[in-house]
């Protein structure tokens, strides 16, 4: 029943990778790589001897190229990605309330969070919570390019993750102020998007936000449709 | 029995910072926190809903000023340190072999491991051991100032640390590499200083390294043995 996550993170991109451990097996999912930390990744995995069952996309980031078609490769997991993604090349295609089985009765479940991205999904594990770019720590992803929705992102955050236990692990994809963890009872009360805003303030406020377009989106959407390799499809 | 091991990471001084978490009492030890890090210690202290019991030191750091003091002011945790390192103002003097309670039945034993400074201590919690200093991943701490001695370093980790199970994680102070968490397994077989190397030559190589002073020796020692605040004495 022992278990471990492990967080790393991509000071280029501000991207979290994931490993989820069964440590009676050291068997393995990994979520959200980065093709340019694939060698590290896979020191991690080599140093504390896992075999990884899975590559798991929250969605398909248009700020860097996922490393998950080359995790795939050498470490013959298999992808997994929410099918409304259109990340063809994956071997499963997750819709809302599918698991992905490892270890000795460990599952990942997939929670369907619509809004940055129609297919963004959150995955559910022991009480941590992965949550993509749906609900950063005291913010959450952008909604105005990418089949991204607000309205979307609000009924997602409000119906399916804020509905979880207030102790819940809160682990984003990103993270740009030295954050790492939050809770959602935190998000709940503190976050500066959706605490306290009703439907309506926060559709209004994400669509005056001016964000500037992500400067990898041209290289790294299409990227990401194939699992961040050309021959991967 | 459920508990969480958190890792953050100071950038500037490539320092990790530990928070060993009881989930069912949400109390904590922080262990080898920064100074400058403290408001972010706090952030996540706060979003986890932590009450933290101990702040705890590997060793008197070198390399940048603890935030020890400033934790305990502000969460009221007691600070425990290595009695060897002559943190005076800490409220628990730790020798080999004591713990530290927290939780429900959760125990941080202290081992010590002399070498990079002779008050050095490890710490092991749940198959897991904090290394500071001593044994790093794929190194270990420098042993040429600071009452630092290269056979006592070698000691330590043969004696006292390659003794461990081979799947214990190892959570060292620093890494310079992008890399996080190794184990007892990996470092006994690919340890580049360690590995395959008896002690004399082990004693040798740490001689010849001639590595620069570090830079902030001379204000963060003094500072570190005062836990980091001149009134903390």
């Amino acid at each position: 029943m022992d278990h471990e996550l492990h967080q790393l993170f991509d000071p280029e991109s501000s991207t979290f990778t994931y490993m989820l451990v069964d440590v009676a097996t050291r068997e393995a999912v990994v979520v959200d790589s980065v093709d340019r930390m694939v060698e590290r990744d896979l020191g991690v995995i080599h140093r504390l001897g896992l075999t990884v069952r899975y590559v798991v996309e929250t969605h398909a980031h248009a700020d860097h190229v996922t490393g998950a078609g080359l995790l795939r490769e050498k470490t013959r997991a298999k992808a997994a990605a929410p099918f409304k993604c259109g990340i063809s090349p994956a071997d499963v295609q997750l819709a809302h309330g599918d698991t992905l089985a490892f270890g000795v009765g460990e599952a990942l479940l997939a929670i369907h969070t619509p809004g940055h991205t129609s297919g963004s999904t959150s995955y559910l594990w022991r009480g941590n919570v992965l949550t993509g770019d749906t609900l950063l720590i005291d913010g959450c992803g952008r909604t105005d390019f990418q089949s991204g929705d607000a309205g979307s992102l609000y009924d997602s955050v409000h119906e399916r993750l804020f509905t979880l236990p207030d102790d819940t692990r809160v682990w984003p994809a990103h993270d740009y102020r030295g954050n790492t963890v939050s809770t959602i009872g935190y998000e709940k009360r503190h976050n500066a998007r959706l605490a306290g805003r009703d439907r309506p303030a926060f559709i209004e406020l994400m669509a005056n936000l001016k964000l500037p377009r992500p400067k990898l989106i041209d290289v790294a959407l299409p990227a990401n449709l194939l699992l961040g390799i050309p021959h991967a499809a």
